[in-house]
């Protein structure tokens, strides 16, 4: 794999060259959804971030096993505290549906946003209630080891006593001697030593619905504990990337590292990343905030804060046109700016199909390797696409006559438009669905076949394709010019 | 709720007046898919069975919870016997992949075909993996009651011992005597009392992937165990509907009945439903078999016993052109018939769009009953489609001016129509879409004459098309199961 793909690792907070444990295998593990409402932009910035990474290194030539999980069970309302309601119970009671139902709704939700967002689907897409059992024996391993502790049948995760061996802090920066100053004592916190212990176990009440058996009690697992197990599961106990979005750094991936460490004795991941969050008029936007826009808000328009609706190819460009790492401000504004952008490239594409050949006036392998660099500096997806913008400047200006293209530099210029666009950034040029011209395009493929074969005595073969067109119902006419097609 | 639905039961061999448990609600649970390989006409029948009664029942103003799981871990190659591999770890071994790589991919391609058939997603869609701690506790249940037994790590159902205190064969009409006759001792079989003694848990040999720890040995449920657990799970110990297709009635459904009876003294299920099953001049269609063809074969036309593609809605409009219950000659013509008969419905539903009305000559509501009568005669479609075309018939009667409707006749017309065709038989008027498709079906068309080509070793022409293909930026991929193509 030639490359000098480099990534920031939110552990280290460097960037490091990209070298995977078990080359060309990568396996990456990425923080899904808690399905218990609509996705939002949030959700998508975090999907399209790390359906970018998954496509470019597929496109250097990487076998990856991409993990994402769903969260069905565990995450409680207070994200931080051991306290509140259990996100997807508290919606099954309002909505008077089982748990499972509830789930089920909202996968099936996030599933068509993702495909109207072009998002790839990953390998595996496990939950974490159907991974009680693995939960649990990792709780097993790190009671074993002594970091953690039983109380009431629940088990907590012994925050200070890990900090004596290892560093609970180590990805967020966050020191052990501050958060026993910050915290509060919170009330239904009694069982815990520190109130930043947090739950690897915990026993159900009564009213709980959702619930197994366990050698503790009747419960759940901690939010923390399903990524560890099912990381472990499906990419072993030491793989390449783990990603999420900035907001589940502190504390759910801080004491991810905890509980691998605890249980294994060593880290699990190599490279940490995490997209950045987005605003609106500069606050985060979120659901616990309540100035979230769903996505099938943005795709029908249906949300005062929007002037229109807005394709999803448009939610898709528009994050494209930020740095992960950088916060992105939502405004409607912003949307039709990347409308445009978008629709700029998607012409100059047209254009290069349009453009006669004739001497070179312009270094196209310049602007290849500049988007190449792009993307290799941690997915640069804002400066690949600056000098896509200025490829596209000079596709019109050899089109006004201001330029010229070999046929060489037409075709270097196509592919690299064509694989950064539709394979790498995975947009979809859903102008007038320009399926007819692909459609016509094919055909032309396909009747050239028919003509070779037939002029290599091949009749077989050429009948073949005259019978196969016909069950899609497109007849050949032959004639002294060629031959022709048209639906019957 | 006002209605004379009747519902044949397997379990009483008669129509049933269609009473549930606790209405409004409905529980309904049907056996998915073992999610090894791609959907074929057999999947689609089960689907599409109880998908309109789902939708019926939805239709008379019931609240259905709707569970169809997914298998995806258990099911041995063999299914009556406890032997062979897993069958999806035996395909993730051939594939080289993670056994939940091959779940995901299949699980995602079957929800796509289940889509284009408009099949609507079920309430809630659990996974046997995922519930390996319910079936743990179940079997507890069972062999704390005295009717398994563990041999060697695995637990066996005793099927004399139950025998003895209820009915084995209750369901499918056989005897435990015959059983005992007819039976041979098979290899592999040593650890259980008598042949047709099912396992409920698997000890799991050395390089089995797939497994869990129990208190038996670490390995894995058997087959028959996940449905009883899961249905248990979200519809309560007893709930209204189990459906399935007749070739799982046996064993599979039987050795449900009796693990709900050696659980709980008492059966879960109150309706037993079965579809027939699909036949291809006159034989039995199934993947055992190797006679079947896929959903996506269908869709694309690429099967040699296959004339053309069809499209999905000519499949469904096909299934509802029988009785569930009986069995189902498969085609090319009888395809191209039900493709031109929903074409009728179809455009009559528009003439009424385009009629003047004036007096009525005909008795509208007379059809609306029949129609109505024949659904309520255990889901009868083809005879509710019979009634339909006599109306359709009608309707051109007043549009050549035959006959005459009145405003009246007109919208209850027109309401007939579109509830009937739309909302619970399902229909999509399709006509004048769908580029995306013709594309496959080209793409498809290109890939076959490449392969035929590589077998005639005319490898000019093989590379010619991958040249081709390569300048409308189509990528090729060649793997053992023949090729893939993507957009670059």
């Amino acid at each position: 794999m030639q490359h000098n793909l480099q990534i920031y690792n939110t552990l280290t907070r460097k960037k490091e060259i990209f070298e995977p444990i078990n080359p060309p295998h990568v396996g990456m593990y990425v923080c899904g959804p808690t399905v218990y409402g609509d996705a939002h932009l949030g959700h998508a910035r975090a999907a399209i971030t790390f359906d970018i990474v998954f496509r470019y290194l597929m496109h250097l030539g990487y076998k990856v096993r991409y993990v994402r999980n769903i969260t069905d069970v565990g995450h409680l309302e207070n994200d931080t505290d051991e306290l509140g309601e259990d996100k997807i119970a508290k919606k099954a009671r309002l909505d008077q549906l089982e748990p499972m139902e509830v789930v089920q709704l909202f996968v099936n939700r996030y599933h068509k946003n993702m495909e109207q967002l072009n998002v790839l689907p990953p390998s595996i897409e496990p939950s974490a209630s159907g991974h009680i059992i693995e939960q649990i024996e990792y709780v097993k391993e790190i009671l074993k080891n002594g970091y953690a502790y039983e109380q009431d049948g629940s088990v907590y995760f012994d925050v200070v006593r890990y900090n004596q061996d290892y560093n609970y802090g180590k990805l967020s920066g966050r020191k052990v001697e501050d958060l026993l100053q910050n915290t509060r004592e919170l009330a239904g916190q009694e069982d815990k030593k520190n109130s930043f212990d947090f739950a690897l176990w915990k026993k159900a009440d009564a009213k709980h619905i959702m619930r197994w058996p366990s050698p503790w009690s009747d419960g759940y697992p901690g939010w923390h504990m399903e990524c560890s197990a099912m990381g472990a599961k499906y990419l072993g106990e030491q793989f390449d990337i783990h990603g999420g979005g900035l907001d589940l750094l502190f504390p759910h991936h801080e004491s991810e590292i905890a509980q691998v460490n605890a249980a294994k004795g060593h880290e699990a991941v190599k490279y940490w990343m995490h997209n950045n969050m987005i605003t609106t008029s500069g606050q985060k936007m979120g659901k616990s905030l309540n100035n979230f826009i769903t996505l099938d808000d943005f795709f029908n328009g249906n949300n005062p804060a929007l002037d229109r609706a807005y394709d999803p190819m448009i939610i898709r460009f528009f994050m494209l046109q930020a740095h992960y790492r950088s916060t992105l401000d939502f405004s409607n504004e912003a949307l039709q700016a990347a409308e445009k952008g978008m629709n700029k490239l998607f012409e100059a594409n047209k254009l290069l199909g349009q453009i006669q050949a004739s001497t070179s006036s312009v270094d196209i392998k310049k602007y290849h390797d500049l988007c190449y660099d792009a993307l290799n500096d941690d997915f640069n997806t804002p400066i690949a696409l600056a000098h896509l913008f200025d490829l596209a400047r000079i596709v019109n200006q050899v089109n006004d006559g201001k330029e010229s293209f070999s046929e060489e530099d037409i075709s270097m210029a196509k592919k690299l438009f064509e694989t950064l666009l539709f394979s790498v950034f995975g947009l979809r040029d859903e102008k007038g669905k320009d399926d007819s011209h692909l459609i016509d395009y094919l055909m032309s493929t396909i009747l050239d076949i028919r003509k070779q074969a037939k002029l290599n005595k091949d009749y077989a073969t050429a009948d073949k394709i005259r019978e196969e067109l016909e069950k899609l119902n497109i007849q050949i006419k032959d004639s002294k010019e060629g031959s022709n097609w048209s639906f019957k």
